[in-house]
């Protein structure tokens, strides 16, 4: 199947989710990345974009004229990825739609209700699709227990309970990723609670299919000059009577990525988090809890779908399998170039191989003399 | 920089291993796979081939037809990945190395020491590059703990302990890769001592650096009518007077990929699990255990080098992720084309942004009336 | 040193926290049962006092009575632990403290505010010492946990997070224990907050040393027809600006007895669960984060006392020692009385003994002749 | 029930698996201590009785003596408890049993095998009780586990893997623990292998009902100067066709009582590990891993037996309940003595009562007036 073209706003040197969004892009090979509003800068721009490989004529410093040029082409992109701070989402969003461009958006939807606003008008006007990236919806468990959810396998739910709890900001930081995200011009007004406590929102909901009532909230900045929330409380209350508490938190030291969703119902209850995603804990009330794996005994279709590699090999056995690819490139080029590879790059090769089959030799020539020792150099 | 252009040998239709590499070329974006040997049966290659975007003209079905004509185009490959069963390594690297194209092949080297030696020999004789694909070394804390290692952090080594358990071959199986994998005319006279063994036995070495002098073993095949073994007990003996055990199960229930490594010196010692590659535990001889995290505090320059993600975020993360862009991929597909994208396409869209800011929005305006409850819908 | 002579009230046939009482206070050896009000039915009483060893002179089936005759008495108790239903403790405890009777006495303090002022008021004018089995801050991390944070190893304070959380209650239970703690009568008017959600709430504040100011609590009784709340969302401000969560559920399938703590200060932050109370998590900002263990590495002055068992064994190691010691107090009253003991009594003996023995000659053995595979048997 | 009468021999002052005996004696209360060879050394022996209430005419400096004369008392013994270093078991054993008095002996059974030899005639001439005091096959978990295999529940056994690895030998250490484990005239020819082997050994075939036929050894003492092995790898093949490994070790660095078991048959698997001994992981060939909890859902009637108390209270709950217990005592003899108690005592007393009745009623009034703010103080 011929791949998609993708185009990016935001993202350029120095950025951090705009790597992840290619990376994620590449993984499944449906997406080719071919032009970039890549910083508002145009020499920026100009440098990320050869970086990337995106020809020198499709790169932008102007998501305007980018959404307007790409509209133009016939080999114009499918898709454009937005991965600019919050307050940036809206301008760029509204442009591609109204331009016939499909639309990939990194979350909290924007910096306030009113450009969020602008952007679903423009959705429902373009009628083009709108893709957020609430990106551990994306989890093959999480589809799993969304579907245990629906089928009523832990009956009528009762208690949700959401935690997402970081500690870099425990002290003031100053650097690229934290200035936007304490400053409310760019970040908008909520701090935690939109750079993560959306997140443990929107998983609650995604996974449980229930709607939220009402809630009670207590935000704090702990930090001295903090000019917007670093730790939040909620409680809510969701339709049909189900109750829950969330928690976000960016100074609860000694933890890193602490998403992590417990749900409760009349017949079942389960426990997931984010920084082991590969199991899950699931209780059908008065049986012994069951420990869940990707793919492994008792995955559901759904629990299925998604899932690129076996059981047990946890989601990132492919990222430790790609960076002996990318050293193997390393070793290449520089053979090809006819200098010395930097000396961190530990590839395993012909010596290892042949220590290997040695071991294998050895190991059965030890068993069938009743376990002799056996030399192996 | 321009990519490199990658050929494979193996990996047709309902290969396993051959997408993880086709994957694992792509994280990085070093990799271009042009060129293949996709399967011996001329139309399963060429099909395979058309899937996978490779030109009909570079699709073949002989991998010494292969060899030839890529080593005789201009654009020809720069390296071959080799992922067919053991017994069809040698073959292959001899060929390719020989044409002057260096060579990336899964483990272990080859079904014998004889056709070991024939590709030991293709290295030397060609000066190429030849990369093992032991993936498991590729893991950021695996390097870290080999670092520390090397540093002396764990004093001199004393034991070292490496398992790898698994329960799939628990009773008899019958599909492609057990079929294989229990043929010891493909697999070589090892079965659970090669498949899973050397992986366990080359981590132990690459992390620790020792050289193992000795060994005893003691192998069985406790399925019946199985014919190379499912279960391997190995003491170990090291240059300089480290011990070891090793440990490799194809029938120990309960267990999917259990690969562990354990390492004792007289002045610390740690352990390391590839089920959740993203922590080790790491003692100072007197001291509280630490848990050190893939990029987190006490990470080493090794430690840090290959991290994608932050902290916290599981290698996963990205394929959570590129679970969304695939599912972008689908729904703009169909909203191009003018069809339903299948329902089990559950990204999150400009209602679940809509439904994130009205959160964030809530939690700021109840926290500020002193955590009223504050209307959602 | 002579024991000191303990009374009881309630804790007879088919009670639960009185047998608890009574082995804690066994275990070092401070305290000797003479005396006991064990049930308001007298027969019960009596057969209860018979059981225990109580003489029958001492076993009272009226509290009143009890507290009066004991008072009296040359050898009367030094102490009573009270073990009733939540609505029976302020009787009993004012009249063994208007005696002049130390008081020992389960949690909650009372049903309700009033019982509960009385018995304070008991206190101050007999100038007795009252204590309150709020059992969990014995265990010897919690104190450690408290000596570091008043020490500022957490530095200061900023949000607590308890949360106690069972299912037993899931679904409509009937037995002694289900019955009075949902019955707002015998309870008081809280159910699982007075249960359980006090345990969570004083081990926050015995660890922390802080005062809560305010709460806001979000109370359901999820299943039909309870009278009693059996799910508590609290959210608390305490003195100096640290705000907290409280969670205590009887509903949340899958939880045994989840009582877990979680601190976070300008410093510091530290993890703690009750299902595995010899391990806790904490963290200097900035540094990994380390395993305490109960008397291991890095445990403080707090932290050994009260420390019964090396680091490692788990608290528990007494109690799996203790059933060999009880199984052959079996054995020897069957062998003493020529009785068969009964089948499941399975206590290693000399058999075992002597298999260990040759085990080890056998390893000594092998060892010294290389490996050799030597007989067991 | 009239309690047995417990002697011991060993366990003065300064010991340590003295104590352990006596307080696991008192848990169940069928065992009263009346008589002691504490010591060899005749004051201490007086002092060390004094100090645990034995009466000074039944506090022996020789065992036999004290054997006979406890044998002729109407009211002597009914058991003996050896609590020695192991090459002081065998003395004491004989000598009681030829008394006619049962013997509780902790293990390993003697120093060497001519010594057990002596203990087993012992025990058949005399036709009394031996119980050996390895006390991990006392957890409910591993009855549990028993009783399962027994049943069949994991089928025909293949695999049994048991460790027991801890790091307080890794350095020379001096201390009386250490000093007669480490010499080979008090502790045996086996060191590491006698003090700990022998637990890892004896749980295996308690558990799993198979006997050992042959073992391949591998033993090392890696502390310069130690005069016994120190670490130790042995492969076993038992009866009928499984293969074990087992592994103790004194310098595994990070390591306190790392006692685990997995055991893995035709039909399931399962891993228990004593530092965290309420847990069990089962898995049924092809089916999700289950976790067993002592006394929890899917409990057996052997897991049952020997439960003190409700799932989910790890063992151990006793033990910090026992703390409130003795903090009482301190309190309540200051009390009674005028005196100032210690201030380290921090036992909940009235005033948490009151906070904890204050805090119930808040959340009550909180949530029925919609989680409005409500005072505490």
């Amino acid at each position: 199947m011929a791949k998609l073209k993708l185009g990016m706003v935001g993202g350029g040197q120095g950025a951090f989710i705009g790597a992840v969004h290619r990376i994620a892009s590449r993984i499944d090979d449906h997406w080719e990345l071919v032009a970039g509003a890549l910083s508002s800068d145009p020499s920026r721009a100009a440098a990320s974009a050869s970086e990337l490989g995106i020809a020198s004529d499709r790169s932008y410093s102007d998501f305007n004229a980018m959404a307007a040029a790409e509209a133009a082409r016939a080999d114009g992109i499918d898709a454009v990825a937005i991965v600019t701070p919050n307050h940036m989402h809206a301008g760029p969003a509204v442009a591609f739609l109204n331009a016939g461009i499909h639309v990939i958006c990194d979350k909290p939807l924007a910096a306030d209700l009113e450009q969020a606003e602008a952007i679903a008008e423009a959705v429902r006007t373009s009628g083009k699709r709108f893709i957020l990236t609430h990106n551990y919806t994306g989890y093959p468990l999480i589809r799993q227990a969304r579907e245990m959810i629906s089928k009523g396998d832990l009956g009528d739910l009762r208690v949700v309970h959401a935690e997402y709890i970081q500690d870099w900001l425990t002290e003031e930081v100053q650097n690229k990723q934290a200035d936007w995200r304490t400053d409310p011009a760019r970040s908008g007004q909520g701090g935690c609670v939109g750079d993560i406590g959306t997140h443990a929102y929107n998983l609650a909901s995604y996974v449980t299919g229930l709607t939220a009532d009402a809630l009670s909230a207590d935000l704090d900045a702990f930090v001295d000059g903090r000019r917007v929330d670093d730790n939040v409380h909620v409680m809510l209350r969701y339709q049909g009577g189900a109750k829950g508490m969330l928690w976000a938190s960016q100074v609860a030291v000694g933890n890193e990525n602490g998403l992590k969703l417990r749900v409760y119902g009349t017949k079942g209850g389960f426990e997931w988090a984010q920084e082991n995603p590969n199991v899950m804990q699931f209780t059908r009330f008065g049986h012994p809890t069951q420990i869940l794996t990707r793919g492994g005994a008792g995955a559901t279709a759904e629990g299925q779908r998604g899932v690129r590699i076996p059981p047990g090999h946890p989601e990132g056995y492919l990222e430790g399998f790609a960076t002996i690819y990318s050293e193997a490139a390393i070793l290449i080029r520089a053979a090809n170039s006819g200098e010395t590879p930097p000396k961190h790059v530990h590839t395993p090769d012909i010596e290892d191989g042949l220590a290997g089959m040695n071991f294998i030799r050895a190991c059965i020539q030890s068993s069938q003399e009743n376990a002799a020792w056996t030399k192996l150099a």
